[in-house]
């Protein structure tokens, strides 16, 4: 097990896209742990809307000024990704008991998968509650507005998903 | 905000097809309120089993009798619609725990969106706790009887769906 | 039927003591109907910390100036209530998925003591999805400020909770 | 009604594939009643990962050695085939809320179509309470180990998916 | 373990009082197990409204017309019941999400107390899933009717309640 | 906001008693942050069945081992708490979907009561989702083993209580 003072913490999704509410769980971890990394999986099996180069530029933009956060993407299990760069706690946002059943499901699995690995579950501000990537999509094509819901470099992204 | 005699409450949905819980809804709403609209959703994005042409046409042939409801299509963000018609209160149905939870994020992401807007939740007899639109549409395609379950005018379209 | 501009919703509880939250929930109720009745149980068997009389009066003086709003006390069921002054209509407030159980449970039976009784759920603004009475009620023994949970004739009572 | 001695319970789904926690219900059902059928889902609907022949051949071989189990294919809805084959007993397995609320709807409609049946939920030991088909095809794809989720004639087939 | 025509199935609670949700459960079990008794716990520790004498009465007053059914009192942990009356089979009923997770952590516990003991969860009819013993008292303390939620004999000493 | 080799995560709780379940979490957290400090709440207005005094030395005797741990007591809201001891992070177990709702009311509240403090939520082993202090008073009350639910030191106060 690292030393405390190493500490890596992986925030992992599809982060399609980045959302405030993201945002708010990642601000929150970097005030807790000496380094957090976002990692965007690059599943060829779901059906992302943006590409994993434009979700992972996106993410960069908008922590660049947190100073122990850094972005990466990953292929395969999030609990192989987590053995190879010598992480054992896994960060995940909960806002809802629909969230909460999931994200359960997936840290048992992973605990299974890696026993070293732990799960910690963070609450984003109740302004984020009603968030979700697949909503801010779902309004961004309705052609509501979106720029209270993700950082500006998402919403300028967003906003092409409308013309389209 | 409109004279409490003027109220327009929207009961918004897919209505993919009508179910008798729908409508079951819409008639304690309609001893409620002076005026309900029913409105379907003209969503592009979403694959629905009948067109926008055909759902219309089912409910208003289901509510016909009923004096102060009127069915619409509308595109778009559904809090935009109501701005568009001077409502304040969209109706919702509540049947479990998994409906809350979804109607919940819709109603806190509508008032986010447009902050006159309130959510009211109904709760339908016990008979239709278990029906659903796409359960009927299972239940048709696997040359179940749906009778008891959607109005007449829906239950000859139902039956089409066995045939294809 | 009553008229839908004789329509009377009741609004039943405990109020021990009445809450920020609650008083959400009566503003929107009261910009939907024409009347709302607050009715405060008498129920001996509970074990309010506030009497009768101190709850009425602080609903009371909390609603005086929203004008179709009136506070009542009752004894026995809730069901018989709304017989004896013709109403049909409950309001219920609905935070999270734990009150969304025995709401439910509760009006399957007000409706099974009554069918013509319909609950209609509406949900507080999200500063207030967190606030009961029993938690208010625990932070001012333990000597914590509530002064942003309840409204100014509440605080002043609560405050003598700690003092016992 | 069959006579006690005789009973015929029946545990349908889509077994696409069989996992660890299927046999684990499929063991304790079997304790408890004379007969049980696996009735595995001709659902020409649903997209199956494997062909009902392979699903069906797979579950024939992880309960060779178990007596008094059977598996069996269906068409159309499972209150239909009960029907036929004179059973009234359903089983399913429950994990979590979120599939508790599932299965009761879906035990509602069942009842619904066919007075007679009776759903019984069992629970699956500990081990299996983070096992599904659908998490256990993800690892698969993504390259994990299965080993410890299916039984041995699932993983080999689980292994083809790797190489698609 | 016992042979499948020996099958002893137990349905332990407080019945305090019986209602007629129970016996739905208890009808439905009778007809599965070749028998069925249905255990009163003695537990001092709770404040029961009727005595142990009571409750055992009233079931066995309304459970006397079927055959394979019978009362009895037990005293210390489920788990150490069952043991002595040679049965690994728990029945209980599910009416709601809350009720599940009480239910799915006392099944757990009972599984690790006594590792043979299979508990199985049946679901009453639609008409009693708003019932509970603890409702029913409510009522009856003020002065609702219960007659259609318990058998006669049990309705008999609710009116006792009410003149208290 | 304390340097990271200085954070104090505070695990508070009743801990009447402390199981095997707390000392898991307690395990987790030690592996994660600088210090932890278990909180014991000195709540008068709770029944406890161990007093301050007892439920302390327990839980000094069960981490003695483990160095970066501490135990204490507190008297008023943990919010106040954290702050008095220059500490924001809040540790929370979550075994199921009922804690969850509960957990989170909790953690919105003292996030309104202290905007600096976050809860962080883990997840116990599996063996522990089951467990809970209440569960494991009532369990040596009725005369149950308790030695794999409790910490040696635990189990022996725990026999008293069947004594008395």
């Amino acid at each position: 097990m690292p030393k405390r003072n190493k500490i890596i913490a992986v925030y992992p999704g599809s982060f399609d896209p980045l959302t405030n509410g993201h945002l708010d769980i990642i601000k929150k971890a970097s005030a807790m742990f000496p380094e957090i990394i976002i990692a965007a999986a690059n599943n060829l099996n779901k059906n992302h809307c943006f590409s994993l180069q434009d979700r992972l530029s996106m993410i960069k933009e908008a922590v660049k000024d947190i100073k122990n956060v850094k972005a990466a993407a990953f292929d395969g299990l999030v609990a192989d990704y987590l053995a190879r760069i010598n992480s054992f706690i896994l960060i995940r946002g909960l806002r809802a008991v629909s969230d909460f059943e999931y994200e359960f499901q997936m840290a048992l699995m992973n605990r299974n998968l890696n026993a070293k690995i732990e799960t910690i579950f963070l609450m984003p501000d109740l302004d984020y509650t009603f968030l979700s990537s697949s909503l801010v999509k779902e309004i961004a094509i309705l052609g509501g507005k979106t720029v209270k819901f993700v950082p500006p470099c998402v919403e300028k992204k967003l906003k092409l998903l409308r013309k389209r």
